[in-house]
């Protein structure tokens, strides 16, 4: 159930209940539904499934609406900062510090600095990081704990791009080649007291995600016996894969607690306090989006690789490589399933065809898709873009400088809804750019 | 001399210049220069080499810093918009509406309006757009000159994401097909005056420049025959490429008149306006931007593709794929030449070996380069990304929500150094994700 999709009635659904309430205004283009109360309920099932002590954060990089994170840290889970400003939108939505965890690789030593004043937990990515911290640590009153990152060189994921586990990697310490390193850290600093492996995220296996985690208990009981000092903090990163089409489902939080007490009971245990850093599994099917079809266009020909297909109708709206800039610059690897409303919210599932989808960007490569299955749009209608709730608004591009679309909170519950974000006005882009 | 890029030992100098100057806060960990100065120079030579009845337009999708547009509006160049943000940077930058061309395939009704109302041109992008712009004009005292988008179907460059050119693209109307719906297009709507084809740029050869304005001179002559009217403006678009190795000169404005001459003698005569939307040939070779070295790491191995290299340093910089997006999604595709300054600012030139360099964000693949021809990177060392005035700062993403950097100007002719951007606090991205 965790893994359960926004349905495409679902979605319909969503659409007329957000525009009734009247939150948008009547003309609006292109708008993005949060499901929170979707949200919620996952995030609670990541704290029933792993032990009681476990420390959740949410990637911020994953959906930074402070709105969002509001929610996330009412839940009581913590936030998990890739950037110094991540760190400060952490801040903004109420995270108490000790529940931050800062993981930039390009830390600066004012960042590590402010940091440590605030009482952050910062995962290391290597030596001369840690050094830092040790000459940092020794003029500031910190209560921050530091975990260092580990590769724990378990092999690359189906998606290169986003997969941090080969050798070669930009991330962490060699778990083989720096193994000496890393035990004599453990023994020269006493605020090292936690390890941290992230292996990537979709296109990971479990297999791959549990072999990690079977090498950091090993490098932890290495070091626990090493020093004789407790290693109390395990962050196992993200990495479960999510749910962007109903014929393969992913592993549940639930299945991956049950495979980690086979493969690294140590986490599970008493001893040690794990930490978690989902971010896509969490927040990519609470998304959905919206756009108004503006323009259709009727194609004497597509061309599909070798192909060539007549006939063929594009769709022109109002989200493209902007928000969808992996889909549309990678679109091998990243996709989304789309469907089609009526200009009164109805879903339109008649007579299917092949129609290629296509941003508003003045770029001839922004195409979210050559293969969306729906029936024939009308300008007018609205096209749903699916499982869009992670690594889409937060990669927003400035490419042609369109604003940012208004973001919607859903809940089913009480079938409220409220304005997270009220999207940009053509007035705050201009501001962007100015001086 | 239109292409001259600026050279490492200039962007050394520059660094200096930026530095000494005190506009930027002592520990800036990136920043990117725009040389004025350089730009001013290539949009007078447009404006030499063209008929003087020409207009040229700058478009501000290549990079919409609005102080930057600011200069184009002072040296008597219009501005090309991609969006209703776009046209209210143009005007926030001073250029009078008259000057200001408004052509993304995705206008609504509104955006229409208020285009008309404010007098700004329109390059009619389908038929649909054509017949809403007609209800529209009939309701509003304009100003505003329309041209209709052609597309030429002269066939794609070599870089087929950027080229529009091709059968089946989402620009514009069929010069074969949609023929005689041109003609008589023309005969219903006399607002509509002009022709507009671009075919790409980065990529595109001349030939197929000169090809795309063959076929608008023909097309033009068929209308005035057909309607009996003058069709005065004729718009070629942008499509000179850029130079971003010293290795390939691409084609120059003045090479570009002098063919245009030849295969579209018409556009260069006294009864057409000739109308430009260049963009990255005039704005990539002025900017180079600059990030400290914040850690460098000695790799075990590195692969590229089915190759391993052993002990190989990777330095990592805090500009990645938020600025560089093309390079790190479509590295086949787009690239850029680097070099290395010491803390100092002293080009570093002996011994280099291939190098990594690696973004600072929290994402496996956010590697810039693996083989930049450089010395051993050390922290505090500075990296030189040259040629990237277009198309890097303006697609800036917020993936791991970085700040922009901030971006100075430069003026060789007197060493002047200003502010074009003060970049981006952490407060200013908590408020762009704020409610």
């Amino acid at each position: 159930m965790f893994h359960q999709r926004i349905s495409t009635d679902l979605a319909a659904e969503i659409w007329s209940t957000v525009k009734r309430s009247g939150c948008l205004a009547e003309d609006v283009k292109s708008f993005v539904v949060h499901d929170l109360g979707r949200m919620r309920d996952r995030l609670q099932n990541l704290q029933s499934v792993f032990p009681r002590q476990s420390r959740h954060t949410l990637a911020i990089k994953a959906n930074p609406l402070v709105e969002i994170l509001r929610v996330a840290v009412g839940c009581g889970v913590g936030l998990e900062a890739a950037s110094i400003e991540e760190v400060e939108l952490a801040v903004a939505a109420g995270c108490p510090a000790e529940q931050i965890i800062f993981d930039s690789p390009a830390k600066t030593r004012d960042e590590i600095q402010h940091c440590l004043k605030l009482g952050v937990h910062l995962n290391v990515d290597n030596f001369d990081e840690l050094e830092r911290i040790g000459s940092l640590y020794q003029t500031v009153a910190s209560a921050s704990t530091v975990g260092l990152r580990i590769n724990p060189e378990v092999g690359v994921g189906t998606i290169a791009i986003t997969s941090v586990g080969g050798t070669g990697s930009k991330f962490g310490v060699s778990v083989s080649k720096d193994h000496d390193r890393i035990l004599d850290a453990f023994v020269k600093y006493d605020w090292l007291v936690g390890l941290h492996a992230h292996v990537g995220s979709q296109g990971c296996a479990l297999d791959l995600l549990c072999r990690s985690a079977a090498r950091l208990q090993q490098l932890r009981r290495e070091i626990v016996e090493h020093t004789g000092r407790r290693i109390p903090l395990v962050n196992i990163g993200g990495g479960l894969p999510a749910a962007y089409d109903d014929a393969i489902e992913p592993p549940s939080p639930s299945l991956y607690a049950e495979q980690l007490a086979i493969h690294a009971p140590d986490l599970m245990g008493d001893e040690v306090t794990l930490m978690t850093e989902f971010g896509r599994a969490v927040q990519a099917g609470c998304g959905v989006a919206f756009s108004r079809v503006e323009y259709v266009r009727r194609q004497s020909q597509r061309v599909v690789g070798d192909l060539t297909d007549s006939d063929h109708s594009m769709a022109v709206i109002h989200l493209g490589a902007d928000m969808f800039l992996r889909p549309v610059y990678r679109p091998d690897d990243w996709k989304h399933e789309y469907a089609l409303l009526d200009a009164s919210g109805l879903l339109k599932t008649q007579d299917s065809r092949q129609t290629t989808i296509a941003g508003p960007l003045c770029f001839a490569g922004d195409i979210l898709t050559r293969e969306a299955l729906m029936p024939e749009p009308r300008v007018g209608d609205w096209i749903v873009i699916r499982d869009c709730g992670a690594y889409t608004l937060s990669m927003w591009s400035r490419h042609c400088s369109r604003g940012l679309p208004p973001v919607v909170g859903y809940d089913a519950s009480n079938q409220s809804v409220s304005l997270l974000h009220r999207g940009e006005t053509p007035e705050d882009v201009v501001r962007f750019w100015s001086r």
